[in-house]
């Protein structure tokens, strides 16, 4: 029997694992980190996670998709908290189309229960170094201190953004290209419990977000009642920046003025502020993303920033298309891992892009009445031309097209809707029949 | 008495030990490698380098330039050797104006002598981490096995692009930014070597190139009579590329062919092939450079790629820099190194902008009659005017303007000089006095 080692039980190591092993490989599964499962599932330092078409379709390749529909909750669109108090509401498609909130915890344990049905987990187990011209892995336990080799057919590094496979072997490597760059803005967690009846403080099924311009405060739902928000701001040389935050009376103020309507609903948001630490946010990029027969796959090739909610959706990506490239070639890992890595690549810089420019638009553009308009339009042309035209909200979100064309298509796009715009005189004061009729006028032909 | 750490005894590591020795600290030098004085010296993948006025500065600012121009040759200009064997000479500028050829090995043991009068050097001394928080390094020695720990007032880090300090120390820190980026060409070393009675077999005082387009052949002069030759050239995707010349007959044709010059002073040239590797290329940016008292100094900080042969020479102005802050600051080492790495890192950045662009520059420009009469209208305004324009390569070379300064200021001289070439439509053809008339009216004002 050939044997698979993964290293790192994350999200993207533990659905892989169960992929593996309907390969019909002996699949040893190695985690740093305590078993989550036995603990208190606590949200970390992770946001919650947001599912949508690619993470789906890697689930229900392999019969995992129902169950983590159980624990999963729809959001149709953003809703934005502006600071006179008002709010409005942004689809992010068409009437059916969600992306869907989970708790990285929830999520990680099902798919731990998952791959455990046909694999081995080790937990505790720091990996101190891999010999990738052997395929040899070497593993410290941090509770007995015992140290294992574990000797393979096949390595996958699943082991995160700050991967030991990466760090321990490949960064060693003539020729391996690496980066990791943090932006200057951090993130804090607060929880925004449930009412005491158990309901939610606000609207369910919808990402809500405080867009400020240069921060913002997001927030999803949980099963429970409750919303996990973030705080997203730089960490200091702004006049709004987390070093400024420095008091409890300071943190007070600054949702009283800033967050109106949040801090009414939880007006002792100064005290929560504590329990979660102030986190950093980095963008890495390597390549190439294996060695013989050692591959990187989800963070630890790709790590983004999560303003896009794709980072989980392009790891589960990785397994979608590692698994199809297996399909052709069988056991040639080192071919599967040559055309992955030249597939994969062009993807993982293009979810970090625009995961990027997905900040700004967050934080800032929603709130922008010209994006707004542009925004309206192009629902509108996408209605009248379903088959057609595709926002790119819709291509990251709730189509495979791969990430590099959804972002090239949607810098052609943006630079035709706003020449269409200004070419028609479109204001927000155009009625929606004048609007259709420009929409054919100018489209009818072409698409 | 307070002791200083320093990581790494080469150039600048050498050089900074000197320094900080003037200072009055107790120094003590841990270098990885044996001592490279006790063997015999080798060039070993490093081409030769070149000291320019920033590298003289540093040097004769502690005593120690006198001694390093005994073992320098001075290169006025660069000579190309074009395909069809005619050679054409381009002033590097003003007619006393050089840069100096040096070997490494023959710097750095200068520089290690100067260092050992009154400091501590320690060889064999793999650095295995760093404790900045309490300053303690920890080092193992390759031959006995022996760990040492070592606590100290500061630790300066001089071990160059592959830094052990900045790989287990800094590199683990939060909000680290660092890359590292090779480039998609290789080198490979040849020693021409000299005629039997010892003499040159090309003019000893200039920069040989074999400028090829997308690769070119570079020579610099030894004090024996050799010249360390390294070939530049993509290493794989290219019709002339180092994975393409697979055997000895393939290095033979190819020299004969492209270099046929060289190829006539050197016919055993694919003998000497095999007698240096195939080295990678990379350049390496990180951010912040110093976490409390411990500080990257040269290419621990910046490294780059060698094209405008200023690696060494600002690695050196890290000392100038640092010396002054220490001036400034007295022991206060959190203040200097703040200081240190704002004012440098602009510098490292730019040091490695410049470096990319030089490469496009002597493989390929320098052999473009168009660049040839833009260089030759520039060196003639610097002559008219040269207490007020310096060329690109002037400010780099002869100055110690700022590098990002040069760079941007470079970037505007370029579009003023190809402006005033279309303008006055100045063709190689024009005589120099019509060159004077037009430089004239156009800078006479100006300048």
């Amino acid at each position: 029997m050939k044997k698979a080692t993964i290293v790192g039980s994350g999200l993207v190591g533990s659905l892989w694992a169960a992929y593996m092993a309907k390969a019909g490989y002996e699949v040893n599964v190695y985690e740093r980190r305590a078993d989550m499962r036995k603990a208190a599932i606590s949200a970390g330092k992770s946001i919650n996670l947001a599912t949508s078409y690619r993470g789906w379709k890697a689930l229900d390749a392999i019969g995992l998709g129902d169950e983590i529909r159980e624990i999963a909750i729809p959001m149709y669109g953003r809703t934005m908290h502006l600071q006179d108090g008002s709010t409005a509401y942004q689809a992010y498609g068409a009437d059916n189309q969600a992306i869907y909130s989970v708790s990285r915890g929830g999520i990680n344990s099902k798919l731990m229960d998952a791959a455990e049905k046909n694999a081995n987990l080790y937990f505790n187990e720091e990996c101190t170094g891999v010999d990738m011209a052997t395929n040899t892995c070497y593993f410290k336990n941090s509770v007995t201190g015992q140290t294992t080799e574990v000797k393979s057919d096949v390595i996958f590094a699943t082991d995160g953004a700050f991967s030991a496979v990466r760090y321990n072997a490949m960064q060693k490597m003539d020729r391996f290209s690496y980066s990791q760059n943090y932006i200057a803005d951090g993130y804090r967690e607060i929880l925004l419990p449930a009412n005491d009846d158990g309901s939610y403080k606000m609207a369910k099924n919808t990402l809500h977000i405080w867009p400020r311009g240069r921060f913002m405060l997001i927030a999803l739902p949980n099963a429970d009642g409750s919303f996990t928000c973030t705080l997203f701001m730089p960490v200091d040389g702004h006049e709004n920046c987390f070093n400024n935050l420095t008091s409890r009376e300071k943190v007070d103020e600054f949702f009283k003025t800033t967050f109106t309507d949040f801090h009414a609903m939880m007006p002792d948001v100064a005290d929560a502020w504590e329990k979660h630490p102030l986190s950093s946010l980095a963008i890495i990029r390597c390549y190439p993303w294996h060695y013989g027969t050692t591959a990187l796959m989800g963070d630890a090739a790709h790590a983004t920033v999560p303003f896009y909610g794709q980072g989980m959706n392009c790891g589960f990506e990785d397994c979608t298309v590692m698994w199809g490239l297996y399909q052709k070639n069988g056991d040639d890992w080192e071919a599967t891992f040559s055309e992955y890595e030249k597939l994969r690549k062009p993807n993982g810089d293009a979810v970090q892009d625009l995961s990027l420019q997905n900040y700004l638009v967050m934080r800032d553009k929603v709130a922008d009445p010209n994006f707004q308009l542009q925004l309206k339009i192009e629902r509108r042309i996408a209605e009248l031309y379903p088959s057609s035209y595709f926002p790119l909200y819709t291509m990251v979100s709730f189509t495979d097209i791969e990430y590099h064309t959804a972002l090239s298509k949607g810098e052609e796009q943006d630079k035709m809707i706003k020449g269409f715009i200004s070419h028609h005189g479109i204001s927000s004061a155009t009625s929606p029949a004048g609007i259709d009729e420009f929409i054919h006028s100018e489209f009818g032909n072409k698409l």
